[in-house]
């Protein structure tokens, strides 16, 4: 059976919508429009009550959340080598940089357009957009000054990890952070922008 | 050599913590206190720049993060079985799991004391704060409705999933959460709390 992928456009699927296509997986993509509250509809809240994307539906059941799906397509598809699988340390390594890019640089980022999660007041919805900018861009510092190891994330081998980061990196401008204080940051993303597996998926995703 | 393991009391770190001791590791247990700012030393801060806990210092280096933590602990230690380690679904769905704790109901739950991170308006604080019963709420009530499946996280098998949601559900009254919603959660709290290993860690974290 092929895997449905739900994504929507310029959200956090897009790295695992990648590292589908990166591992040469069976799957079809299908498209939810956050503008017309697609993913709170009865019948993507059956899939995934938590009302979010990714979801992936395999034979087996549902799977969400970006770090748990780009270890379970990096494990199912083993040969494309998207992570170390048998090396725990290296493996805990790639899974504390998606960990905190989940809960840390989305978290911050969030905060510009999902503040409605954390408060009610308007007047403190508008205090947290204004912090966006600083929190994005510490959280995104400390990736600069050594999390990001170069050429790619984890050094030489390419992974899950930089379709992760590149996703999120997608936000810097719209989060107004001074993006001169993160030239790595940068050049990966430029580097992954010229991956023609990378310009399929979002030439699909945006078409 | 042994693993170094810091911990803060009543934080995220308890679940790593537990796990170490559920897998007979080897392990030297190294106290921060929060109130006097540990987290934020110098010397801490080399191990682990984002000034968090929990941070395990191995052989080949630092490890950070209560996923990635988990899932390193389960797979250095595979005889105690904590977590499905060849089975990408099975796998995939702890993942999950551990991925929404970290990301939605933690973070809910830093609203309370960490509002800094967001905002620097004290109006706002007092917004975010505020809204924490709910936001707490609403992610626990997606748990005891069908995540938790019984008795334990994932079933019948005792996971690392387990751990992390014992860890999490410490904070629920302090919270303000309507914990007479969760039954099915304080149940599972309970039977947590009642693990000789379980007392043998929080003993240890509060002598």
């Amino acid at each position: 059976m092929t895997l449905k992928f739900y994504y929507a456009p310029h959200t956090c699927s897009l790295a695992s919508h990648i590292a589908l296509e990166e591992a040469g997986a069976d799957y079809e993509a299908i498209r939810l429009s956050f503008a017309n509250e697609d993913q709170r509809k009865p019948g993507y809240l059956k899939i995934n009550p938590k009302a979010r994307v990714p979801a992936l539906v395999t034979p087996r059941g549902v799977l969400t959340e970006t770090p748990a799906l780009l270890v379970y397509i990096a494990q199912s598809y083993p040969k494309a080598g998207l992570a170390p699988l048998d090396d725990p340390f290296a493996l805990g390594e790639m899974q504390a940089f998606n960990s905190y890019l989940c809960s840390t640089v989305h978290i911050a980022h969030a905060h510009r357009m999902r503040f409605y999660r954390w408060a009610d007041d308007p007047a403190a919805h508008e205090a947290m957009k204004k912090k966006v900018p600083q929190s994005v861009g510490e959280a995104f510092a400390l990736i600069e000054n050594g999390m990001l190891r170069g050429p790619w994330v984890m050094g030489d081998t390419y992974s899950i990890c930089d379709m992760y980061l590149f996703t999120l990196a997608q936000w810097l401008e719209a989060d107004s952070v001074d993006i001169t204080k993160l030239p790595r940051v940068i050049d990966h993303r430029a580097r992954m922008a010229a991956r023609p597996i990378v310009q399929k998926v979002i030439a699909e995703e945006t078409r």
